[in-house]
Parts: structure tokens; C-alpha cells; sequence
């Protein structure tokens, strides 16, 4: 059975896993990146507390002395459904089965001013580049020629109220508070400002009151300026727009408001559901076909306790595709394949230093949800991502760091590395 | 006082640390980066053993609190010694002292091909992108139409037998022994080939005719094809060709066969040496001027144990900075200045796993060196690194990869993080 997947994310690399070595399945495993990507922790690498490769794996070493998958680093150019066939930038790969697991990136809905000029932070690279931007503002703060010009400089916007947003306006508040000032004693940092831009009326609106609340509490306490029902109008590298008519000064704003599913060429445009997902059934078999799955971000699966698809998090990706694991050996010895159910173990999110907050449900009291924030959840959700991660040493490393940080009050990575690929694309 | 020092390598750094909070100098110091780098262990970079944020230590950091050093990342445009002034793509900074710390860079002795395809490693950025290179060609392998495509994508040449040359082709061939086998299973690895390339009769010629032997000795056990006499006629990206004729075809050339100084525009040519050095007396005054000083790579001080100038190393760009600020506090108070004495403490260089050379002078034996090689000099040579390194969390770090590379013969961090900075400098 020839297997391929496109992409090495949280539900691609599982499912490549779980299917090490079984015998009679041949896999292809196809990413444009060499490795796999700790989503969770991007907001890190973009305020300078961890390094990219503490939070990438590469796909290669998960592999190593694997009889049966192979790694193909290839940008997906469209999928053949009859022929059965992918091709890439690179070569075709033919299959017998194959699943799509391509996630999602940013969704500028059709803003071309914000696409040019905002920031996303939806894989490694573009949360170092948001790192590199960050600092560089400063720098130029330095030599900024007059106070409007400044003020654009120390003023920082994030959009979006969810996860990414508190999570990411909640360390550069940090930064402002215990380094900043440290590293430009020159520059006055009671002028900068964080804001935050939230569509509807709450942060973190998917999880609970007492959570929402809770963030919106903490991140007032660290000094951002959360603006709910704020809705951006345009951002033009210079300044922001909201639909009410207020205008923010900014030459950084990060867009973490939307996203949308990276969907293949060759997709029938039938099966594209809302999020730019694909539709799939309880089994992730794409609507109407039956050898061609898709898992995780990119997969939309309508069902009664998610009438709107399932959420877009880590989680479902690894459910589903630990449940495909086992359906695609079902499906080679005609068995009956198993439907998917989502099983929530809650959600979290943190804002600072011992401020987190968290849902959990309570396995003995189905339909409730523990609630806590501060200290204690701050705790958890470190321990949980220390788990998560990829690789001893890359856990190792975050570990050091987090320990490092805490200690010290200094993310010491503020580095500028500008690779200057114009040169290197030249000798390719 | 105002004291401008422009680079923050290993002079620059150390002069301002040694100035750090003195009162009455004012510092200006401005490198184009905003983070020092330790050279030495570049081609650990590029051969994916450890992190760039490992080896790079944030200017600004250094001087937290300080009260009289300010940071600059600027790049210098001109020196105008008439006006005491350094202007910068940023701002104009007057002097009453310039100190000239801004090092060497690779030298292709005006070979236009060379400097369009072969790749240099003169900084920590270009360390990254021929480590990605380095991958992104055994990926290209995956994908050659044919088998002379496939041998110019599996054979590295490594122009230049000092230090430089030795340790990266060591490292590469490591490489080939123990991880790219794994991560490639597709490929036959007995068709790479590492060639180092050495003009004259022998490898690490600087050092002591053991040294020397036995690093040939140790590449050749490594398998690296050493040839020395050989002379690089032309590359033009696919193959290289020797003066001798010989051809040989391949897509990564690494160029580490020469430097030289980087000579800020407004300085005489008159006071140009070989090398591209500026010209200074015993005190590191440039000739003939009173209030500007060279140190390190960028420094010419000829005397008569160094006829020709002294050896560009981080030793003595470390002891000019050291005696340069004494010099400086000297001259404040009236006081005689010393002239500059070089203490050589020997050379080492590490060709892979247990196997280095170390020269090292004995102290009450003077004019003979104590020569050993193997692990015990492998020991000396990481001790001695660790401890030069800035920064005790990179220390720790350099350490723990170290520590992890050795046990599991494995470097890990083979990513490939391409940063579109087309997009980044479309945006800024």
C-alpha cells in the first residue's frame, strides 16, 4: 500500500509514526520544511525566549532506521485525484491512499494593505522574522528623527484576542517591563505601547468566563491596552485604522486574526467548507472519495456536538490521525473502520509570568470544566508543553530557557540574524 | 571623552568591556550586527552541531547598566579623520578617539565566479547558509536526474588548509560517517566525497610541523581527500578547476583560503598594507595619527619578531584591546603609553571526535612548544573553547550540545530555516 502525506505537522508526522515500520505500507511523507514545527510555542521564538530550533524537529531524524518512511521536502503543486498522483515543485508521487494534512495558515481575508504589511506568525520562520522586526524597531527608534516617527516605532499592535494574540501581547508586555529598558536606556519605554484588538467582546472567547476574564485581567495588569469590539478597518505600514475612525500609530502590527486552510490545487471546490476546509466524514475520508483522507487543521467534520466543524487545535489533529492509524490497518485487513469522536481535554493559554489560565474538563462529572488561573495553571501548562515537545534535548533546552528566563527576567536571544537570501538564491 | 569603537568583535568588545563604567570616556560602540560572535566555532554552525544564538552573545546585554557605553547597529559609510567624525547609514558620530576594531572578511583576490558561487564563512550568517545549503543539496540529491548532477550534489570542496579549512572538513566528513547515512537512506554515501584543497605543501602550515602531520593524518582517517599544492584556477558553481587541469564537479565550494580587512572608506591608501590592514605603530596608533587606533585583524604592527605583521587571531586582537585600554586611561592622566608585546599562547585546531593538535609554548622553556594531538588535545582545545565563549547560559549550551553530539553521534539541528527577506524588506 503506497501512502502519501502531505505535511509533517502534529497530524501528518503522528500518523507517519504510528505507521513506522508496520509492514506492507510504503509512506511518503511531504513537507516543504525539513521539519516538524512546535506551533504552540512560535510566540517564544518571536519574543527572543526560545531559539527555532528548540521548538523544530527534524522530520529526517524522526525517521531514522525506518524501513517504510520516506521524506520528500517539496512544495505541493496540485493533487491528481483520478490519477492518483501528487506532484510537487520536485517530482510525482503516485499512492493507493492519501491524506491531507497541509494545516492552515494566516487569513488576511482579502486585505492586500494587511498582507503586505502586517505580521503573521503561522510556522518558524515568520516568528523569527516578527523576532528580527521587533528588535530592529528599536534600533531605529534610536535614530528616529521626530516624535511622531518614535512614537510609530514603540507602538505595538496585535490583532486578534485569541490564544496567539494574549499569549504574544503578554511577552512583549514582559519584554517592555524587565529588558527593554535595559537593552535602550536611551529610549523613555513609558511611550510604548501594546495594544491588543479584539473583533468580538472578550479574549480567549473559546474558553471559559471565569478563563476569558481571568486573561483580560492579567493582561491589563502587565500594561496592554486590550480593545475589544475593535475592528480593524486598514493598516497601511504606518498606521492603523479601526472601523470606529480610531487611528494607531504603529510600524509593527501582528495579524493573529484569522486563518484559513492551505488547501491543495486539484481539490474540488464542492468539498471546501468555511475556514477554506475540506470537508471530510467521521472516518476523515474527503467527502465522496475513498482513498484520499484529510486530518487536522485542513479537515472540516461536521457532526452534532460540532455543527460549525471541530476546532482547529493540536489535539484534534493528533486524535485523528491516531484514529486513521488504526482505521488505515482496519482498512488493509477488511475490517470495519472506527468513526472519529473528539475527546476535549481542555484548553489553556498563558499570559505572563505565573499567569496562565486553564479549562479542564473533569472526566468524573461529564459536561463540566475546571477552571483556574495564576500560578498553578501557569505550572500546568508548562509541564503539558514540556511533554509535547519533540525530542529530549529540544525539552531539554526549552526547559533550560524557561528556567533561564524566569531567574534571570531576560529572554537573552535577542538576535538579528538577516540572512541575506537574494545572495544565496543567486548560487543555487 | 568621547571614544567611538567601531565592530564589537573580540577587540572592540573587550576594549569597551575594560572602559565599561569608567568615568569620563564616553563609548560609542557600533558593529552591524547587534550581538558579538565568536568565530572559532563558525563551522560548528555550519555543520549543524550547534545553534547560532549558541556562539553569538547580544551587544546590549554586555553593557546593561553600563553608564557610559551606548550601542549603535548602524553599518559605517566613511571615516572623516578632519572632522573627527564616523557617519553611519544612520547617524554622524563625533569623536576625540576612533578606534578601528572591524576585522577581516573573505578574500577572493578579485575571482568574480568565486565570490558569485562558492560560499564563505567569515560570520555567523553565512555559517547558516552553508550549513542550509549543505542539507538542501543531499535533498537535491533525492531529486537528480542524473548520476554527474548526483556527483556534483555529493561532493564538497573546502578551499584552504589553515584552521578554518581542517575543522569544517573534518566536521563535514563526520558527518558523512555517522548522520547523513540516516537521515539519507536512500543515497549511496561511498559516492561523497570531501576534498580540502591547500595551495602549499601542507595543512595547518602555522603551525608546528607536527601539528601539521598529524592533522593530515587525522583528516586522511576521517576520510577527507587532501590535496595539497593545489591550486583553485576557476569555479563556476558545477566544477571546479585546478590549475593543474584536474576537474571537479560540484555544487558546494566552501572558500576559506584567504582574508582580508575590512578598511572603512576615509582612510589613506597610503597607510594600507598586505592584507588590506591599516597600518600601526607599537601603541596601535594608525601611523601618523593621534587620536585613531587599528586593533586586531584590521591592524598592520610590524616589528621584529613579526616582519610581516602579527597573525590575525582572536589573541591578539584580545591583548591590543586589553593594552589599548590601559593605554587609554594612561593618555587621560598624562601618562607614558606601553608599546604592544604579543604573548603567544600557542595554536590549536580540532579535525573531529578525539582528534585535534594543540602547539602550546612552555613557559620556562622560552622559544619551544610543547606539540600533542588526539584526545588529549580534543580535551584542551573544548576547555579552552568553553571557557572563551560569552556568556554562561551559551557556555551551558555549547556544552550540553556537545555533550549530546558526542554520546549520540548526531548533530541535531539540521534545519533549514530559509527567511524570505524579500517579504521582510518589502515590509520595513
Amino acid at each position: 500500500m503506497k501512502l502519501v502525506i502531505l505535511g509533517g505537522g502534529f497530524g501528518g508526522l503522528r500518523l507517519a509514526r504510528l505507521l513506522n515500520n508496520k509492514p506492507g505500507i510504503e509512506i511518503t511523507l511531504i513537507d516543504r520544511f525539513n521539519y516538524h514545527q512546535f506551533q504552540p510555542l512560535f510566540y517564544q521564538v518571536a519574543t527572543a525566549a526560545l531559539d527555532a530550533s528548540n521548538i523544530s524537529f527534524p522530520l529526517r531524524k524522526a525517521f531514522h532506521n525506518s524501513k517504510n518512511v520516506r521524506i520528500r521536502m517539496a512544495e505541493v503543486e496540485r493533487i491528481d485525484t483520478a490519477a492518483k498522483q501528487v506532484i510537487t515543485n520536485e517530482d510525482s508521487y503516485a499512492y493507493d491512499y492519501l491524506v491531507i494534512a497541509t494545516g492552515a495558515s494566516t487569513n488576511f481575508f482579502g486585505n492586500k494593505n494587511l498582507e503586505q504589511h502586517a505580521f503573521p506568525m503561522k510556522s518558524t520562520v515568520e516568528a523569527l522574522q516578527l523576532r528580527h522586526k521587533l528588535i530592529q524597531n528599536f534600533e531605529d527608534a534610536l535614530h528616529a528623527n521626530d516624535a511622531t516617527e518614535l512614537q510609530r516605532l514603540m507602538n505595538i499592535v496585535v490583532v486578534g484576542g485569541g490564544p496567539t494574540g494574549v499569549e504574544l501581547s503578554g511577552a512583549v508586555a514582559e519584554m517592555k517591563k524587565y529588558v527593554l529598558p535595559k537593552d535602550y536606556p536611551e529610549l523613555d519605554f513609558s511611550k510604548m505601547n501594546i495594544y491588543l484588538l479584539e473583533g468580538t467582546g472578550k479574549t480567549l472567547a473559546a474558553m471559559s468566563e471565569r478563563s476569558s476574564n481571568n486573561s483580560l485581567n492579567y493582561l491589563q495588569r502587565l500594561g496592554v491596552t486590550v480593545k475589544t469590539n475593535a475592528l480593524l478597518q486598514d493598516y497601511n505600514g504606518e498606521q492603523v485604522t479601526l472601523k470606529d475612525g480610531t487611528i494607531i500609530p504603529s510600524k509593527l502590527v501582528i495579524w493573529a486574526a484569522g486563518i484559513r486552510g492551505n488547501i491543495p490545487a486539484g481539490i474540488d471546490p464542492s468539498l471546501i467548507a468555511r475556514g477554506n476546509r475540506i470537508k471530510v466524514d467521521a472516518f476523515n475520508f474527503v467527502q465522496g472519495m475513498n482513498n484520499v483522507f484529510a486530518i487536522g487543521d485542513i479537515a472540516y467534520m461536521e457532526n452534532e456536538a460540532f455543527p460549525n466543524g471541530h476546532p482547529q487545535v493540536a489535539p484534534v489533529a493528533i486524535q485523528q490521525a491516531t484514529l486513521l492509524a488504526k482505521n488505515l490497518l482496519h482498512l488493509r485487513k477488511g475490517e470495519k473502520a472506527v468513526a472519529f469522536q473528539y475527546n476535549d481535554k481542555g484548553a489553556m493559554a498563558t499570559v505572563g509570568r505565573n499567569l496562565a489560565v486553564v479549562d479542564m474538563p473533569i472526566p468524573i462529572a461529564i459536561g463540566t470544566k475546571l477552571h483556574f488561573g495564576g500560578f498553578f495553571a501557569w505550572l500546568i501548562w508548562m509541564g503539558l508543553h514540556l511533554m509535547l515537545i519533540l525530542g529530549v534535548k529540544n525539552r531539554f533546552f526549552v526547559f533550560v530557557n524557561w528556567l533561564y528566563n524566569y531567574v534571570t527576567y531576560d529572554q537573552s536571544l535577542r538576535l538579528i540574524f538577516k540572512e541575506f537570501y537574494r545572495k544565496e538564491e543567486a548560487k543555487s
